[in-house]
């Protein structure tokens, strides 16, 4: 059985290496997850455990993968950016892709016990994922704006949805109910159907969550047996605004232009 | 917080459409499974558990994407074959990759404990994976003749090495034993110092496994209640020779062509 | 000046390699030549001159690139097949693009004189052109049924529309005339107005140029002086149809499935 | 003959757009330029003539073009540089280059006896190229500086190579003479063999042709017949060192970053 004469077939694999010294994106979502997070009985609007065992797994992924230097989580999605100089793989889009996908699912699953160790998963669930290269500082802060925008708005609607079917409405009347309404028109709902001040919902729900590095001292013990103090980064999670300059100012390890 | 000024970035998203009427293939691999075999005590050469399971996966990442005419497996890898028509996802190539890869590593870790119930699964496993276009119909049938060819040489060594080992060499005098010979060589180690005979090893070491799908008739009820038979399509797993013709001459369904 | 400092940016030049195995359609196409053959005062609606300059230009690139096996060319465009083992360039899409349309475009301007004695050149003229892979015989016969039938469209319109404005019309009362008509209408039309049975005007302006290359004995001496006879390939051109089996009936070498 | 049963080989055209805001650049390359000058006789180390071609088409390549911001030619190859917001023909790979690489060539072959008045062209030249995206400023400044820093070593090797050829050595001779040697072994030759102060040669020749446009004033006529002052941009020739920041220090208009 000579392989030799079978090899050939290497060489319709492509090169697929992406442009050097731009920003990875890498952004995976649940797939199926409306009826994912209906079999599982999830909170609405926001389960907090649902939520938490996802940015457990990305923060797995993003010890592990370390050219990781920022995540940004929401619902069933979240996005990772591998700092421009980043040479995983040699810049490899499908292997970088596969391998960021497949950790983030296998955490997932292997994790949900200690998030629902009351709920049996029902079946195994699953991401899809893609790569987008950003060439500046202001694109990739746009993205992640993009994203962080996106979660406000549908945080919001989704808060005043469920408000409404919570308090005895259909999904149909709901929806009615909050069709063409702009954001004022949504606070204004629930501050005066509900009583809720949507500005005191948890951040993690408005603003998303954010993981960074942090460098941190620690204490060891040296070959000599000598306590001695090491570093080490140690990933934070934080829901806070990163589309005003504020957080990228307080960052400045990420090393990423401050819009003007 | 305009959500729209920030959409521009969608922009910078690629079109991965793979070219139509090429046999798309999609290989996945363990990542760092030399390490996970070990941590979880893996049988050597062949572990039937951890294959059973590698085998139970791919049949559900099949049964779920129907696009997908057959699967073949070996060790810590899986190929699937989506027909040549196939227009799963518009042929996104990220979008196929990173589905097919979270669904067999999702179902991976979801049904360990199925597999092996008396050990716990230590850590999450990952896979990665890459998507390769064949044109023709030889193309395809060389690319499974060099995985199946990878098998058997593999095994053929893996068989000899541990053979040796279990038998009180180290694993540097095994590798040093083996070092330079051929086929016929480890046949005859394996028969002359172990009364081994290769050909008696069971078939899922020695080929492989190879999953295609066969129509069945079932019996079921009707909307008024009657019995009727319809028809259903399940993955059947073979350990057949994929590389001789006799194997597609059995598979018409598969319309690959004969090699004459 | 060290130039060692700078060559890192080689490492953003991507491989563009394209797919083995597949047929390679290099379409050029010329750039604003409505205004050129305006300016040019090509006869309308064939200009017998011009287009023996594109077949002649066509001609010259097919001998000097060996591995075009048949070009097809209408108006101011021209296809052109390289077989599919091609290995030209490393099968680079930017080098194999960029030479066949300078090729093109270098003969166009050197060849004018040639066809155009009388008629100074104005300003240069030029070509896109782009590169597209057919996996299959049948994708390939395809698209060259296409491009034929675009010429006779096309080339029935023209005939038509010039007839009329030739006839007094204005360019605008032609187009009206003309909308909405069949095939057949024109036909008539131009039977019944103009006495010109269609069949009848040079199969070059109603089916195109197609490039075949054959080969043929030639004498010429050998080294010591003696007459021999040598096989060489030269580029003949036809004006047949392709899309009926008869044409690649006729032209086994090129080694064209037949649909049957 | 109907067209659209075949239109479906459409689909296999590739959407090859290149990642928005990243810089690109164009080179090409003459094909078969050494076996070209020769034929041509082309004064050695540099035919003014030739270069002033080259120049020529260049700058008619720039005009046409509005998004190129800047060119840069040595030898028998130009580099020119799309503004990083360009969104000539969507980014798309194929037209842009096939566009610029014909417009070249056919101004090279039009022009040709403008600059050749006593010299027939003996056959009409080809050029290749491609595309390379660079995202940063830094990027295309060092992407500049490695061809003019490979204009400078190739230049001096050149003179002093044809310097002792003129004065009656053998190419093989020369060659064995300058293996090995430094470049300031190379100025230490060139001046004590031949007198010459390699400084002294041409700018051209050293440092290649840096093409940037400028915008100025011109008076015309408005159409009411009275004279009124517009801007246009025109190209100009520039002979200077554009590795240093000087350069781009002096064309704030290029938005180039200077690096400190």
């Amino acid at each position: 059985m000579a392989k030799s004469k079978y090899e050939y077939v290497k060489q319709f694999e492509r090169d697929d290496s992406l442009i050097p010294n731009t920003w990875l994106v890498i952004r995976i979502d649940g797939r199926g997850f409306h009826k994912f997070s209906e079999r599982h009985q999830f909170e609405k609007p926001n389960d907090r455990r649902a939520l938490d065992l996802m940015n457990k797994c990305a923060e797995t992924v993003m010890t592990e993968i370390h050219d990781i230097i920022l995540a940004y989580g929401q619902s069933d999605e979240y996005s990772f950016v591998l700092k421009k100089e980043c040479d995983l793989y040699c810049r490899r889009e499908a292997k970088i892709l596969s391998t960021i996908v497949s950790l983030f699912t296998s955490n997932y699953v292997f994790l949900w016990k200690s998030y629902f160790a009351d709920k049996e998963l029902q079946y195994p669930p699953s991401f899809d994922g893609r790569i987008v290269q950003y060439p500046s500082d202001n694109n990739l802060r746009d993205y992640l704006s993009w994203r962080q925008a996106d979660c406000h708005i549908n945080n919001l609607y989704n808060t005043c949805f469920w408000a409404l079917v919570h308090s005895g409405k259909t999904e149909t009347e709901a929806e009615n109910i909050l069709r063409g309404t702009l954001s004022s028109d949504k606070n204004e709902l629930l501050h005066s159907l509900f009583n809720i001040n949507y500005n005191n919902i948890p951040e993690m729900y408005r603003k998303g969550s954010v993981l960074v590095k942090q460098e941190i001292d620690f204490k060891t013990l040296n070959q000599k047996g000598v306590e001695v103090i090491r570093k080490k980064k140690i990933v934070t999670i934080l829901h806070v605004d990163i589309i005003q300059n504020k957080f990228w100012k307080e960052h400045p390890e990420l090393n990423i232009i401050t819009i003007t």
